[in-house]
């Protein structure tokens, strides 16, 4: 049966603050086509460390996947040792020279001579397209072993390896059909979402059930494997329904499709707009919102009024009510979401208050106190939250929230 | 010079779900004693992947730390392996027998036979107390090679190692003393940044010297050994104090600190305050300005003036200024940034306007086309940028180059 190994290279892989999050993404691409992770590696740069890590993995494992060490600089030095372990020669591909030099032409800059080792390749290999950035990978294909070498960066490994590895492995690993789906939720933790799908999930061996959860977030993913495409996605859809119909409306997505995304297309498919006013999010609101391509036709303006001053001006919020609520109030929340709904003209108007920490709580408002307000040509909705966890955790989760509660009036 | 290797050994730590944190852990308590890691491994409960491992690491390195499978199930093989490796018995260890069932008993419960096989203990070897649960560690001084067993749950590891492990590991590093610093750069590409610096740090091996590249910003680490605090120190200073005059204004800061703290802290040193107008960012820079705690001391408003109309409701942009110079032009950047300052009676003013991308590009404004703008007392700064990548790494650029201008418009 076939098999990988993953070797990333790196000394900052080394050090105590990284974490590898690019063996993870790998590890789960490769299992979902049937190929097991046998080994992970992480050297540094080094290259004797690096020579006998992958004249290791070659000797036991068909599939050797490095990440890293393929940038222009001294000490990226994947292409090196690995052309010595394979007894292969690096020669310079032109065409590859020429597509780099376009890169920086493009940007109006010339090429610094370093970047030429980019354009060094194995012979025999061939070459992985990197449409985000300069170094391409390479796949050393040979008798015993199947040799990958990808860039680091999880921007440019990641749109590489589905589109020039996975189909191939996926043939190689005997067409094993393999069928997958997502459920997307929203502010349901992990725990409480967990005890209601576990005594279902767990019925099953095939499909199998991971959950992933991120701050106000959990992604429920099912991967189903049959004989042929048909038995995958009969199996997947036996377990994916019941599943849907107990999460039902904390499903915001049955695709890889971010909240944002989603509440745009609601936006968009109603005709309707939309603007924020952000207290303690700060700009992640709309930052959020208009991280979609093509927010611009939804998305009118927002306004981050973090001083008393900026939410008079700004969302034309009467100082006296400030005064006497407070800035953290339900009444503040009501009157940034109307305020900024009026002023912009838009269908919806988002309005956001809060304590984000780590200065700034009281006994009866403390950190994590969290007031949002959503208005709709129909109504007003309020709600209040207390949100546990770092400043960071808080404005996310805030944000997550609002982009929910959008999402629940706009259905 | 002594140095390690860590092998983790368990196969849910090959699944897609799990990030090794315990590994992260050794290598920070290891460095802080002069210890470098040279390579990490992660295998599954394959003994023939294990002791190919454990076979590689004692040729190579002489400290070897095995976390992990310790346990009382089959597959806990950890013990197994490296008793055959070293050539060493395995030996029912009395003391520990008693101690495990006595742990058992203090819970009113029978000890399962399966946890006998955590008495086990390699001949030679020394008893690492485990005071949070049932397996202990084992120390087998070599001639020359150490070899280390912790158990892996972290609360379990992280105690036994710092008490069993650390003082003697400090001892047998001779009091090598490390001293590291880091210089973090924004705006600098990272080929161009190596170009500048390489011909200063290949001329030494001591201090060692890596580049961690991220959009917009090369942190440059330098790590320095000496036999005590100040020759490590002399070292860093020489060759750090080199790469600082070359490198000059690019450099930010001098620790870990990001770009947005460290104008943050410009602005509470020169007692100021700040507003920004952002367009195709939408929120970004306000998000990052006040992801800083603290930040509601200098950071006033923002806007996100996304539509035109916003663009002349919010900051003041006169409609004749839009229709003749198109909302992304030098002009309407300048607009944004004064119009923003003068209503939020801001020290500093940031406009940002331009095109993210993927749509909304011609041939005389490219995707990537960005012009920022910063209005002080004293003037109104603008830059005009073309920035590659896709949608995100664009706006991440901009505010990254907003932010640096408004820290050299601070010094």
């Amino acid at each position: 049966m076939l098999s990988a190994e993953i070797i990333a290279i790196g000394s900052e892989l080394l050090t105590p603050r990284f974490t590898d999050t690019n063996s993870v993404y790998l590890t789960e691409q490769l299992n979902a086509v049937g190929i097991p992770v046998m080994m992970k590696t992480i050297v540094g740069d080094q290259e004797t460390y690096l020579e006998q890590a992958v004249r290791g993995s070659l000797e036991r494992t068909p599939i050797l996947i490095t990440i890293g060490g393929l940038g222009p600089t001294e000490d990226d030095i994947t292409r090196k040792v690995v052309a010595r372990v394979l007894e292969r020669q690096l020669i310079l591909n032109d065409e590859i020279l020429a597509r780099i030099q376009q890169r920086f032409k493009a940007r109006g800059v010339e090429m610094p001579a370093n970047n030429a080792r980019q354009a060094l390749v194995l012979t025999g290999s061939e070459i992985l397209e990197n449409k985000n950035g300069t170094a391409p990978g390479l796949w050393i294909a040979g008798d015993r072993n199947q040799v990958i070498l990808l860039p680091g960066p999880p921007s440019e490994l990641k749109p590489m390896f589905e589109n020039s590895c996975v189909p191939r492995l996926h043939e190689m690993a005997g067409g094993v059909a393999i069928a997958r789906c997502v459920f997307r939720t929203a502010c349901l933790p992990e725990s409480t979402l967990d005890a209601r799908i576990a005594p279902i999930y767990s019925k099953y061996k095939n499909p199998e059930t991971t959950l992933l959860a991120k701050p106000g977030q959990v992604d429920v993913r099912l991967t189903a494997r049959g004989k042929n495409r048909e038995e995958a996605e009969r199996l997947l859809r036996e377990l994916g329904e019941e599943i849907e119909r107990e999460l039902a409306e904390y499903i915001f997505a049955r695709s890889e499709q971010s909240l944002e995304e989603v509440v745009g297309l609601y936006l968009m498919m109603k005709n309707a707009t939309i603007s924020v006013a952000e207290s303690c999010t700060g700009g992640m609101l709309a930052q959020r919102l208009t991280s979609v391509p093509g927010s611009s036709r939804y998305f009118m303006s927002g306004v981050v009024c973090y001083s008393n001053e900026s939410k008079m001006e700004l969302a034309g919020i009467p100082p006296l009510l400030i005064e006497m609520q407070g800035a953290v109030s339900e009444e503040v929340a009501r009157g940034l979401a109307e305020g900024i709904r009026a002023r912009s003209g838009t269908t919806i108007g988002v309005g956001v208050t809060g304590i984000a920490g780590p200065g700034g709580g009281s006994a009866e408002k403390p950190v994590g106190t969290i007031h949002i307000a959503v208005a709709s040509p129909a109504e007003t909705q309020h709600r209040q939250f207390f949100f546990p966890g770092d400043r960071e955790k808080i404005r996310w989760q805030t944000s997550q929230t609002a982009l929910d509660m959008v999402r629940r009036e706009l259905i």
